[in-house]
């Protein structure tokens, strides 16, 4: 563990939208009790005002930063976390939750319908990015903060975090959205489809009644390695990989892994499915697919009545959320006279650059958060 | 039927490679006897100097040009053959055969073992691009033609017409090729992974013993529909589809097909399955993985005793082969004085250009024909 790791730290939960105050949804069907679980970073100060939302990414959870007691692997994004680093735990008191329809700690079609007693796998209703910023709410709310610091996310948490400033204007100063979109290409969808129907696909889907029996492991893993494939650049591919055959003395022209990148991606699915729910998988592709930020089509009005301040990163390899799709959000941005820098970062990591050690991603935030702490000290 | 088509065509059979001379594959493993299924369009001339060999690549077939008697659909690069057309068949002979471990009358893993008069399936040996070319020069041998006026073709085409040179220097005048590469790299071979893994994961496909069963349909259509991806780009999928929803309607929050993009990809991959056997996709796909040009990395040396002059044609928007993948040949070839001359074609439809409507692509090839004719004219 290095010395400036948050530690050893604790999943919490939260539960709310208990019976007869069930959570009405953005498809208008209600869910209750939800739970989140979620973590939290350094200290929240006197007057609340220091407070970031760490939003996590399709795979991601509520464990960013630091060591669960036994692990040996930090939380998803601990090289930005903590004292000193990019969110400075020193300065700042960080909040990661687990997204609702998410499957680590969260409510999820796995969790058990209070109606049935059992998992509810597709009477899960359908979520939107939306209804993840509304329980996101729900929490900031309970632990009295009245307005966020900045809420930040990279991938969906970008998504979740540009929502959070169109759905809650007064309540973000500002906001770091990294590597993402305001609404899904045809491309994009078209990814997520064949992930889905890998699972689908897959007999032990069972049309989502697997809980208990045997899983859709093979379609869950197929669906990750096609995630990435997406996440990975051509060069980042190349680097890691080339065409290296896996043994060199036993090339054989057979079916089984002969190459290095074959042996990395079945690896890649085969975790995920250790940790990860295909019907949670399901759900939260499609509401992703079905994000879109824009009104009839007019990115500009949408940001109308944002109030926050914006950094947005984007990164020249990544083709899931090409940089095209970050200028179009600064341009309806500055339409609409708002603050917003933006940075493209020259990478080779693809989109997962975002996840990866990177200096310049992490000066560009310390930045950022420093010039914003000092234009709310001249403002106040 | 327009009449620029070369109108109702046949299918042919040339049999060859029978018991005791098998064809000696890369492998070092024998196959025998070989049946190529080939056509031919237009008039061998008298001294059998105007043959252009058509190369298809990973989905096609024997069937480039003209009509098959009762079908409505003409052949799969009608557009650029027939009388007045890129090649031109008032002055050209046109052969184009289905490759060996194809299932469109090729000898494939689907053919009957002569050995154990049952389908290879698996035991069907493994096959590489060489092995394809070796097996078309013996049709070409079978047809008396001694030297080809040219050799030609897209993506896997394109990796067939460059192997065609290295591997019988003297016998072609001119090699066009486009939108291919001369080896896969990493994400290449991910993308063709992933495929191979969803056939593989079909319970049905049942290590490849399905013929006369239920066939793998479902690993087969995602293999395809990922491949449809890869054929497209971001913009032409935009174009074509955006984020529209199918029905509008019936936007349901479920897990059917709700996106215009869907229901595309779907249809992609069922009515792949009607034509395609799932064993050749994986003979095939591992044969374009294991293709690389290269000796010990040089690309350079593998063009040091050819002798044929280059059209080379690379798509802007060809993410599957990127346009750097056509100037590191293009390099290579200048680097040996070889006659290249290279053409980076702006369009929007990605990899799958070389098949579209492409007036551009149709000029370029049937000028650079007339540019070899006359210089060959001039030289004899």
């Amino acid at each position: 563990m290095d010395k400036n790791s948050v530690g050893i730290v604790e999943t919490q939960y939260f539960t709310f939208a208990k019976s007869p105050n069930e959570m009405v949804l953005d498809s208008g069907d209600t869910l209750g009790p939800i739970t989140l679980a979620y973590e939290t970073y350094g200290e929240l100060n006197e007057n609340k005002s220091n407070a970031i939302y760490i939003c996590h990414a399709l795979s991601g959870d509520a464990h960013a930063a630091g060591y669960h007691q036994g692990d040996k692997k930090p939380g998803w994004w601990d090289i930005m976390i903590g004292p000193g680093k990019a969110f400075d735990t020193n300065k700042f008191f960080l909040i990661c939750s687990n997204v609702i329809g998410g499957c680590s700690g969260s409510t999820g079609p796995s969790s058990i319908n209070p109606k049935t007693k059992k998992p509810y796998a597709l009477d899960f209703p359908a979520i939107t990015i939306k209804d993840m910023v509304t329980a996101q709410k729900r929490l900031i709310d309970h632990l009295g903060i009245k307005k966020l610091f900045a809420v930040a996310g990279g991938s969906m948490g970008g998504q979740q975090a540009v929502k959070w400033t169109v759905q809650y204007p007064d309540f973000i100063r500002a906001a770091i959205v990294i590597a993402t979109t305001t609404r899904h290409t045809a491309q994009q969808i078209a990814l997520h489809v064949v992930g889905r129907q890998a699972i689908m696909s897959d007999p032990a889907w069972n049309n989502g009644n697997y809980y208990g029996k045997k899983t859709p492991e093979q379609g869950l893993a197929l669906a990750r390695m096609i995630g990435h494939i997406s996440y990975m650049s051509d060069q980042s591919m190349g680097e890691k990989f080339g065409r290296k055959l896996r043994k060199k003395e036993n090339v054989s022209y057979n079916f089984s892994t002969n190459f290095e990148v074959e042996s990395y991606l079945r690896h890649q699915g085969d975790s995920f499915v250790q940790r990860f729910d295909a019907n949670s998988y399901l759900y939260i592709t499609r509401a992703l697919d079905y994000f879109d930020l824009t009104k009839d089509g007019k990115l500009a009005d949408a940001f109308t009545n944002v109030k926050s301040k914006f950094l947005l990163i984007a990164f020249t390899s990544d083709w899931l959320y090409p940089t095209y799709q970050a200028k179009e959000m600064v341009k309806a941005l500055k339409i609409n006279d708002i603050d917003v820098s933006y940075i493209e970062v020259d990478s080779s990591y693809g989109h997962d650059a975002f996840l990866i050690e990177n200096e310049g991603q992490a000066r560009l935030i310390s930045n950022y958060l420093n010039r914003i702490q000092k234009e709310s000290i001249d403002e106040s």
